[in-house]
């Protein structure tokens, strides 16, 4: 015990406590799986649950589900099939496949990450990289898509992907939502649910994943009105940031500053976005993370996602794995809308009244019909779509410049489209929302709470769990397995789970040896049901952090458990 | 509206008001998978929790959480790879692909389901089934595999499967989770999570999904102590079963019986099993859905999954679609765990005391180290965890009827091991639990509950839902958008929300229009902040079944909205 660090004492703990273990152990386990037991996954489903209160439910933002299997055309359309993708280099011996990027950090290599192919493969020739398992030379870096693909129904061109992020269910949806919430605008629409990466090596057990949990939320608004009105809230609070220097290079040390501060610095571009970063500074704050472990690292331009202008990293500090990301923090403009839109032909722009109606010169794309039906037959249908849904001003633009305008997957020229201009009044305008996005691994987050909470009190483990996360909230405990005592302590147990608290029975092993057990699930009251109970039918509570125990009343017990912490204990 | 029957009315008020919909519409949809909207999810997730009550807290049974994504091996082992297929025809001329017992089931054909290769083909031939699209011959008939394949990092021999049942997460788990629970037993364990099926033609919408929410729990016993304590808590009750006469042949009528006649007329093969037959049949009746409406249909042994010995469907009753499974009760026996035994090597077998130690003949398989290793080699450790967890008895046996003993992938024979018998006491036994296995798919259940709950008053449409299963429990509306009214309820949402209650803000539409729309989602209360608020604290609130309009003050709104319903309304 004593040579194992801080991580491999919160993973045995979890293994030993039913939180969580690495999946398919009893056939030698598969890497990226984990299986959640029954304190892990109520611990989980707490964290989902606030985390759903602090950002839905208290914007009256919306929650969606939508499927993880998604069909190619999504994902070509997001951007994915040309973008998701992993570096991966073979060992040309014994076959074992490998991130080269990850190969080059162990090593001390910076931003090995952001490296390109040729880059990669220079430094791996440069340092000699070999083989970590035989020594064999390596082949050339390739890339490798990094989603889960499969065949959707019997037909075998229909290929699908498991999602890598919860994102594009809330985009393709967007226009219904808009509808439902009756043009409800700005707006949040939130997602809980697994997704998917066929990562090539995983490491770091609960920290990186193939199939994990994620809560992301898009908001959508409208970038010519970009107040956030709720920056008053937040606008003094401090965060810990590490913004980048050049497109290339980033700060060496992070800074303190507020949120006011960052917003007109403008070192983050969104007040949207450094809202819910304040928010999400408080909210892992209440599971147990203090501010001064988190702090906001600025991704350079190379290392993020294809569709982001501006992505803040939010990282803890943990015991051995140093500063890790537990969220990221995307501006992802209109690209995602704008795409689909394109890819889709469906209009999903919204529409703003003005507060006062202009008189403006508007241009509209008017089509030629007969000359696009001969060039385009079936195909005319989706170009009349993707006209009425482009916009005009870019498209003449395209059109005077090139000679021809994209739409799709066509191409036209000027016997397919004239401009029209006219001058109108105009009452609103038609707009293509842009999106902030911060988005959280909930496996990460469950194992940084447990380390957050793990304390050593006297030699023995306390998982001190803040009390809106505790798995249970009490334990019943039959002093010893005597038939009047077990009799009395289920018909305890039964009474508080029909008042709906979180309880569990143990009746297994010494009176000690069941309060350390509790100790260590992080239940915070264990209730022993004992002789004096049958005679006054009181109970002995005992609090996990102050070990001191007290008698109360089992008539006043469901109240009393839910009330905890007590201000008197 | 008149035309379309109570399936269409509830599908479009489905989509209209953000409960469900076809998933991927803008790209034209995909079948077999939809999406839930906020109103949809708040429903599904509150039927989740009610299961949860229902079957696991109240029994203490335990919840886990594991991967869809599952190694081939788990599936080889749990028999899903040889079994789990369904038959495919092809159209010889468009290459469309079909179903051939559901093409002749639309012709009225009985037991379709049921029947093999050659007796679908000559039932196709005799009747002249052709491609319903284009006419054409069709191919004869072939098994696909119905489950999402995929490969699991970067090497193409390392396949996976997305889970078609959450129940083998819970198989593989079990000696771990046996271990956390302290070795309580029996014991239920339990899961709700996304499962997969790739159906080759997807058919009724909800009701049959390529992605689906399963919610499934197997009770572990053992087979020797067979009693469940809990039946004379259900034995007088009623229900309504359709049995088999043979192994071929089913009823023509369904029979009304109580619990207790069902075991006792061993038409229920297991107690627990009609146990959990009859919470299931209360916990529908709390979903809205009546006993009247529900029966139990027995399989034929051919229309059963491989693992199980006796299976009964639950079924209800729906408008369009008539008897429709919502439910499988499988007694799966020792099938599974006895399987994983086998295939990972790994002894997953419960030891119980005996009450009184006795004198027992014991038989032990003694393994003959040299000749294993001789003939084995690598594999030989693998071979010796087989032969320790294998039933000497049965393994006895078949030595001495067939000269040879089969363990896994590996063939013995007596030079490899002799049964040792010696008289010992024995103060317990080892027994691999038999399981029986409830299971719900949500998505059927929460279109099943829209069903019953679809309404018209005045030709207008309410969702009566049960108080329990409502997604919001009020809707606020100030009267007009003005400032201050609009004020004033935000801040009473806002405090809603503060005190945990589902509340949503509604500002669009007349305030008529904003009544109906509440009553189409089943929000059982509508409280309009109007300008008596503003003098004296009160509110409008409305209730959706009796439309009774009354004033609350909003110092008594949380807990008014809490009771709902109210005995005096």
């Amino acid at each position: 015990m004593s040579r194992s660090d801080k991580y491999d004492r919160v993973m045995e703990l979890a293994r030993r406590r039913g939180f969580f273990w690495p999946s398919y152990e009893i056939y030698g386990g598969v890497g990226g799986f984990i299986d959640y037991g029954p304190a892990g996954l109520a611990l989980k489903r707490k964290i989902e649950d606030k985390w759903r209160d602090f950002f839905l439910r208290r914007h009256g933002f919306l929650e969606i589900e939508t499927p993880i299997i998604t069909p190619q055309r999504v994902f070509e359309a997001s951007g994915h099939i040309e973008s998701f993708k992993d570096p991966v280099t073979e060992c040309i011996v014994c076959r074992r496949k490998y991130r080269p990027d990850h190969l080059l950090s162990d090593l001390g290599v910076q931003n090995a990450e952001s490296m390109g192919l040729t880059e990669l493969d220079d430094e791996v020739r440069k340092r000699d990289v070999r083989c970590p398992e035989c020594g064999g030379d390596l082949s050339p870096t390739t890339y490798t898509q990094t989603m889960f693909k499969t065949t959707i129904g019997p037909y075998a061109d229909s290929i699908g992907y498991g999602r890598p992020e919860a994102a594009q269910g809330i985009f393709v949806n967007f226009r219904r939502l808009h509808e439902v919430s009756r043009e409800r605008f700005p707006i949040g629409i939130g997602q809980i649910g697994h997704a998917l990466r066929n990562e090539i090596s995983p490491r770091q057990g609960p920290l990186r994943l193939r199939e994990f949990t994620i809560m992301e939320f898009e908001f959508f608004f409208d970038p010519e009105e970009p107040k956030c009105p709720y920056i008053p809230e937040v606008e003094s609070m401090e965060i810990t940031i590490l913004p980048l220097r050049s497109d290339t290079e980033r700060y060496a040390e992070p800074a303190r500053t507020t949120i006011r501060a960052s917003i007109e610095g403008r070192l983050i571009l969104m007040e949207w976005m450094a809202y819910f970063m304040a928010l999400s500074q408080q909210f892992l704050g209440e599971l147990g993370i203090p501010p001064e472990k988190q702090r906001f690292s600025e991704k350079l331009p190379a290392e993020r996602a294809h569709y982001s202008a501006q992505t803040f990293d939010q990282e803890i500090l943990l015991d051995r794995w140093g500063w890790t990301e537990v969220a990221g923090h995307a501006y992802r403009t209109s690209y995602d809308l704008s795409r689909h839109i394109e890819y889709s032909g469906v209009d999903m722009r919204v529409f703003r009244p003005l507060e006062k109606p202009v008189e403006v010169e508007e241009k509209r794309l008017v089509p030629i019909l007969s000359s696009i039906r001969r060039e385009f037959g079936e195909g005319s249908s989706k170009v009349l779509e993707l006209l009425n849904v482009a916009d005009p001003e870019a498209s003449e633009r395209q059109l005077l410049e090139t000679g021809s305008l994209r739409l799709g997957e066509f191409t036209l020229n000027q016997s397919h489209v004239r401009i029209h201009s006219t001058r109108r009044r105009k009452t609103g305008k038609r707009l293509i929302p842009h999106v902030v996005e911060p988005s959280f691994g909930a496996d990460r987050l469950a194992y940084a709470v447990m380390e957050y909470a793990y304390t050593i009190k006297k030699d023995r483990v306390i998982l001190s769990l803040p009390a809106s996360l505790t798995p249970y909230r009490a334990v019943i405990l039959p002093l010893v397995e005597r038939d009047t005592l077990v009799e009395e302590a289920n018909r305890i147990f039964r009474h508080l789970v029909e008042c709906k608290l979180e309880v569990y029975y143990d009746a297994a092993g010494s009176i000690g040896r069941r309060y350390a057990r509790a100790d260590e699930i992080g239940v915070p009251l264990a209730v022993t049901i004992d002789y004096e109970t049958l005679n006054d039918g009181t109970v002995t509570v005992r609090e996990r952090d102050s070990w001191k125990q007290l008698r109360v009343h089992n008539s006043r017990l469901p109240k009393y458990l839910q009330d905890w912490p007590h201000g008197d204990t």
